[in-house]
């Protein structure tokens, strides 16, 4: 029981480590790493970017001879395969630790118990499910991607307390406050990739970077400029909408554009690809475009896009998260709506959800769903 | 210092007390009473309804003797006119009380500082002031008539995640959950009336009555069934849609028709009256209906009705409080919208509410936005 009550003490603090990883970490998953001593804690680390050392790697040498016979923490199972890095299973043994808790077990194929059984074919004592939750949460896109090969896909809607996202007139800024807009630059920051139309691109030519002196004031202080990494811009422009004039290219920073037909590009900056999407018989060309975007290895998805692609991806069932952004405003019956739904006729067919979390951001309110039974 | 954290904390049990008679006070208010002396409670009360004593009276008929020397917390200022009972001012000098704390200040003219006066002249100790704001909270439809002449407007509406009320076809049983119509059930208890309109009636034929056996399991503990007091029936009907054969006059419980001219209400049942507006020069008929309650003693107005409604009221800055339900479902651009806002063009110009509390009901989610700087 005491046991226990350390183990997840301990294991919190390995999280709290590997949020220091969550904005630049992708393709891989943000990982945090504690070894301790009896009571002493006699190293830390966290996994900063592919390439970089892992967690343990890190905590490891931060430890030097003192990891022998520590307990090591770690928020993911320790890796067993050769990759840019030695496995960490091996340089745990190597290093003599005696015990190794794991939140929870990699779902990585390459890895998905491996690390365990190296460990205790080592004599290496080895607990699994510590805070198992908050590791998942840490890492949910990565896990998704592991687990189904596609991306886990975030829609966010900024609109009115009577669902709209814009007047009329296609006004909408801004709808929501300051502050809100922060959290949604703080968001694309911790996302791989940003996915947007060739109508959004048309109708509100916006840049889809993160904007660093926009970043909430906390996220700034753990999250210098410098190390600022702009999120990969995915843009589904099926009717060749975007050109080289639009704002999306005047940041010197990765730019996709999707359509299902080759298409020259040599207009566009030296930044900007093309890919062509060859959707499987019976598959959407949106099915199509989160299986390439997996095979392509972009964990966390962050939509910003108009109603109809939004009602797109709800009705194929495509979005995990909805996440709404909503200002204590009316804008009333002639603006517009969140999503359309084309083939929504019985209350009883609407798309169900489950209210994840509501927070107050000043006058706004966010509110996060996830698929029901997701 | 101690002597304030004590009273903070009597005048805190004071308010569960005036709680209890928030279902039946209309259009008295709610007002709760506590004798201490030393640190025992030697007496409490609360005001169940008009006719009845006030909250004072039962609390000096509970002590008794033990009244001489001992503190009262009361919520509101003691009455100093004679009404249907004689005014606590003068009981509470005549027990013998040695000082009175009150909350707040009585805004009603007959009372408006003189009961208090009252007690200072005839030597004893009063303080104003403590748990204020908890005390507005409890009266907020009697101080806004007291104040302005008008009822305090609650204006309900049930939506999906998008905002919609119902389906194109005008379905929309149920878009919200059981627990969530339980809370609306409980919200027409604590009314004195319910509004609606004609259209609402003529399509959804709707009793607009309390059910008891679908109020939350903790209002019927506190409140019992044969204590019900049904609130006022109050139906917007310029057009005379409204006939004798609506689900509305199946509870003999009193139903106020409203038009702007004479109507002939022979067909309906007693209990149904009309009542015919006639706006001054430059008064809405909105603005018209509000003072007609309000000087109809109308303390707290809920509204259950249709967007076009909504929008009239919302418009004509009318609603107090906005309450909406929100379901985490998504009916799409082709269901009915919340409000209907027909002079809205720009975004500048929506009407800005702030944020006032927010509670999960269980899948659903309960927003109570005010009147922003109201």
């Amino acid at each position: 029981m005491q046991q226990l009550a350390q183990d997840s003490a301990f294991m919190a603090q390995a999280i709290e480590l590997a949020k220091k990883g969550r904005f630049t970490v992708a393709p891989n998953p943000a990982v945090g790493c504690l070894l301790v001593k009896g009571d002493e804690i006699v190293g830390q680390g966290f996994h900063v970017k592919a390439g970089e050392p892992h967690a343990e790697a890190m905590a490891l040498r931060q430890a030097g001879d003192k990891a022998r016979g520590a307990t090591a923490y770690v928020t993911l199972e320790p890796c067993a395969h050769y990759g840019r890095t030695p496995p960490c299973a091996l340089a745990l043994i190597q290093a003599g630790v005696k015990r190794v808790v794991a939140a929870m077990q990699d779902p990585n194929p390459q890895v998905a118990g491996k690390g365990l059984a190296l460990l205790r074919e080592a004599g290496i004592e080895t607990a699994v499910g510590v805070l198992t939750q908050e590791a998942e949460a840490l890492n949910k896109g990565f896990l998704k991607r592991m687990r189904s090969g596609l991306p886990f896909v975030r829609l966010k809607m900024a609109v009115s307390i009577d669902g709209k996202t814009a007047m009329a007139s296609g006004e909408s800024k801004w709808i929501t406050g300051e502050a809100a807009r922060a959290d949604v630059q703080r968001e694309r920051a911790l996302s791989a990739a940003i996915l947007s139309t060739g109508s959004t691109v048309a109708a509100d030519n916006p840049g889809l970077n993160v904007r660093w002196a926009q970043l909430p004031v906390e996220v700034r202080a753990e999250y210098p400029l410098p190390a600022l990494r702009q999120p990969l811009r995915i843009i589904m422009d099926s009717q060749s909408r975007v050109c080289p004039q639009h704002n999306l290219f005047q940041h010197r920073e990765p730019v996709w554009l999707i359509g299902e037909a080759e298409r020259d590009i040599s207009a566009f900056p030296d930044f900007c690809r093309h890919l062509t999407l060859a959707p499987d018989a019976g598959q959407s060309k949106l099915q199509a475009l989160m299986v390439e975007l997996g095979r392509r290895k972009i964990n966390d998805l962050w939509v910003e896009a108009g109603a109809v692609f939004a009602g797109a991806l709800i009705e194929q069932n495509l979005v995990d998260e909805l996440i709404l952004y909503i200002a204590p405003k009316l804008l009333g019956h002639q603006a517009r709506d969140l999503c359309v739904l084309p083939h929504l006729q019985k209350l009883a067919d609407a798309p169900l959800w489950h209210l994840h979390s509501m927070t107050r951001i000043d006058e706004d309110l966010k509110l996060v769903y996830t698929l029901r039974n997701a």
